[in-house]
């Protein structure tokens, strides 16, 4: 049978790229701590020659690892005040100039994020994430209000999932590292298990150009815990990031051949 | 007497770049109802042969208005809800992709904002900005806590401010219509006499590429007055951004013919 009309040609060619082996995957990370471990573990390369315009601090690295064209990108350090470009604004822009740059055919953010322990989170757990949202962009205007959460859900991959034997849950995304009442109510209506300050806004840029995301975040601190978050967080950061790296080298490893649906 | 070392030369280069007159504008705003009288007012036409990728909700006006080119990009409709794509995120992109394709001299950046009765705002009353600073981005860590309050100078055009007649104060930026005590702290701390949803982050952009920005701000509702934010906002949304659009031509109609360090 011939299928008719544009949305059936459409969904034939969304099903014979899901059946083509994944060839080049962006890792966006936002931390140098983050990075590097995955970085040295996939044997990437520093950026010689940069496809990102001067000026900006954002860093690629990138290599071949198995089948697989890696590029890793992180925002860098703000060129002011030299510490990691974190938060949304910066996720975005590296995302957006990177699919731009590099056409990838999978974007994985990694990252250490806060867990909820009513929700199940512990310390160095590490989470592939279902669904993304934002807990910090309130606009109580009919639609404006969805369009500030802007809920998403992450690429589907239930394989990866069993194999890999990683937790699931749902992601909350907020530029703050502390969280007000407001972001917790926000938060608790997300239903999310895990609280971080990049996701949703990976999730949006890659939303705009149909590029499958997934999200793995590894657990720094407890937000429903007793200890403080950022006394937690540096505490944990570089034990945390060793469970991060595993896992992400594991998650290529287990892509490594695969196509979209498979995974 | 021959300059010595790089930073003369650069100085010498940035001298010479304020000494010509401006040529191209980039004006962004984030709202179609703010941005079509704006469009109108100087006869811009829609772009037909896109510079934005595939995919993106951006749209370009563009046209010559006396002897300067004028561009004015708006972050569009968002692709699943309809709604403008308000906020920070699609401020910064569709900001970074307009400076890459058509690398303008100078950057407006105008929309309606919340005012503070406190610090002397009226509804309609139009602000020429001073400085932007972000107040929901909280990161209690030392140097990342200036890093997400991201204060920035505006591009000082002492001229057009007494030419105008316009009034002066500092704006803050955040991704909520709404203000939560949290939020009104972080504000305070800014000093800010206006509150919009993107100023900052079209400033951290312009920052990264050295692009001269100005913010220009009409108020559509008191802040700390007696009306819910979000009525007062839908109540004064056109009959503000006629004022808006009064100093935009202004602002456009001062700029013509004149250099930078003319402002």
């Amino acid at each position: 049978m011939v299928p008719h009309g544009e949305g059936s040609v459409e969904a034939m060619v969304v099903q014979d790229e899901n059946r083509k082996p994944i060839s080049s995957i962006l890792i966006v990370i936002a931390m140098q701590t983050e990075a590097m471990p995955v970085v040295n573990k996939l044997q990437l390369k520093e950026d010689l020659d940069p496809v990102f315009p001067k000026g900006v601090p954002w860093v690629r690295y990138h290599g071949i690892y198995k089948d697989l064209h890696i590029n890793l990108v992180r925002p860098g350090k703000d060129l002011t005040l030299g510490v990691d470009s974190v938060g949304t604004i910066s996720a975005s822009l590296v995302t957006y100039a990177a699919i731009q740059a590099l056409q990838p055919d999978l974007i994985i953010n990694a990252g250490t994020a806060g867990g909820f322990k009513v929700k199940g989170a512990c310390i160095s757990d590490v989470f592939l994430v279902s669904d993304v949202a934002f807990h910090d962009r309130r606009i109580p205007i009919p639609v404006f209000d969805l369009y500030g959460v802007g809920l998403r859900q992450c690429f589907s991959t239930p394989n990866l999932l069993k194999e890999l034997n990683l937790k699931s849950g749902k992601l909350s995304t907020g530029d703050s590292l502390d969280m007000s009442p407001q972001d917790e109510a926000s938060i608790v209506a997300n239903d999310a298990t895990v609280k971080d300050m990049e996701g949703a806004a990976v999730a949006y840029v890659a939303d705009l150009f149909k590029v499958p995301a997934i999200f793995i975040k590894a657990v720094t601190d407890i937000v429903d815990g007793d200890k403080p978050t950022a006394e937690e967080f540096l505490q944990n950061l570089a034990a945390v990031t060793a469970a991060l790296d595993l896992a992400v080298a594991q998650v290529i490893d287990f892509i490594s051949g695969k196509c979209l649906s498979e995974l």
